[in-house]
C-alpha cells in the first residue's frame, strides 16, 4: 500500500486550511491512475471537512464550532488538559476521509475542497495519505 | 475499479431520500459478490446519513438540522451564495460512507438506511460508487 | 476479504467504551501487515468516534451530546420507539472510520483511541472489522 504524508503547520488555535493542491500533488507525483485514496488524520484535536473553501464560509464554520461547543465552555477534561472543546469538535468532523481518484485527478465535487480543520494549534500537523487500487 | 453513479432529483430546498435500493441494485447489476463500497457525495451542500428512515425520525433530522444550523442565521457567506447553512450542515454528516458487501448483499444493520440529504435543493444530484474487492 | 467482529455489551442507555485494544488484538491475530481496516457499525442508534478516552473528556463528551440532542426532547420518531435522541446524535459521529495498520500496528495518532458510543442501551452490540490490503 502506498502511503504518503502531508505535513501542515497551523498558525492558530482555530484555523482552516485548504490542503487540496498538496493531495493533488502526492497523487500527480506518484502518478497514480485511478483508485481511492484514505485521508487520515493522526490528531485527536484536528479534522478534515470537505467543503468550499470561501473566505466567508471559512469564518462561518468557526462561528458554528464556537456557537456548538464554546472554547470557554464547562468541560471536565479541562481539569487536565485546556483543550475538551478541541477534542469535541473534532468528533463531529471527519478523521478518515476516503476520495476518489479518476485519471490522476481527484474527483471531488466542483466546489469541494480538502480542508484541514486545527482545533488547538499552532502545531505541527500531518495528515497521512494511503492509495488504494480497486 | 469498478465505478458507479446515483442520479438523485430532489424536490426541496432540505430533504431527505432513502437511495438503498438504488445502491442494492448496482450491487445485484454488478453481480459484486464480497467487498466495500465506497459511497461518494461529490457535492458541498449536500451529504449522506446512515441511519433509519422512518418518516416522523426523518422530520427529526430536518429539525436538528435547523436547531444547530438555522436556515436564516446570519453567515458571511450569505453574502456572495445564499446557502451558508447547507454548507455548514454537511460538514457535520458525511461525504464519503464506506459499506460492506457479502454474498451480494449490503450488510446493512436491521433499521440502517443510506439516506441522501439534500441540503440547498431542488437540485439534480449525484452519488459516486466504488467498488473494492478485498 | 478478510471478515471480524467485535462484540461489545453495553450497560447503561448513553455510554462510551473504549475497543482499541479489541481491534489491536484482531489485527495481531490475523498478523494482518500493511493495509486499511475498515470498522462499521450495524447500527442505527450507535457509533464511532476516533479520540482520547480520558475519563473527564468522556463525561464532556455526553454532556455534548445532551446539550445538543436532549433525550427528553420532542421527537416525532417517539411515537413510534424511544429512541430519536439516539439515532440523531449517531448521525453526527462516524458509522464507518478507516484506519491504517502498518507492520502490524494501528497508525493512530498519540491521543487517538477507538471509542464506541452507546446511545440505546444496554444493548448487545458488535463492530464489523473489514481488512483491505493495499
Amino acid at each position: 500500500m502506498i502511503y504518503k504524508e502531508i505535513a501542515i503547520n497551523t498558525q492558530s488555535r482555530r484555523e482552516i486550511i485548504d490542503i487540496t493542491e498538496s493531495v493533488e500533488r502526492l497523487v500527480n507525483d506518484l502518478s497514480f491512475g485511478d483508485g481511492l485514496i484514505d485521508l487520515f488524520v493522526p490528531h485527536a484535536t484536528a479534522a478534515l471537512v470537505l467543503n468550499e473553501g470561501e473566505r466567508g464560509l471559512i469564518q462561518d464554520f468557526l462561528s458554528m464550532f464556537e456557537r456548538l461547543v464554546p472554547e470557554h465552555g464547562k468541560y471536565m477534561h479541562n481539569s487536565i488538559d485546556n483543550n475538551a472543546d478541541a477534542h469535541l469538535i473534532s468528533s463531529l468532523l471527519c478523521k478518515s476521509l476516503v476520495i476518489p481518484v479518476a485519471k490522476g485527478r481527484l474527483e471531488l465535487g466542483t466546489w469541494e475542497r480538502v480542508l484541514f480543520v486545527e482545533l488547538d494549534g499552532p502545531r505541527a500537523r500531518k495528515v497521512r495519505a494511503y492509495f488504494v487500487n480497486g
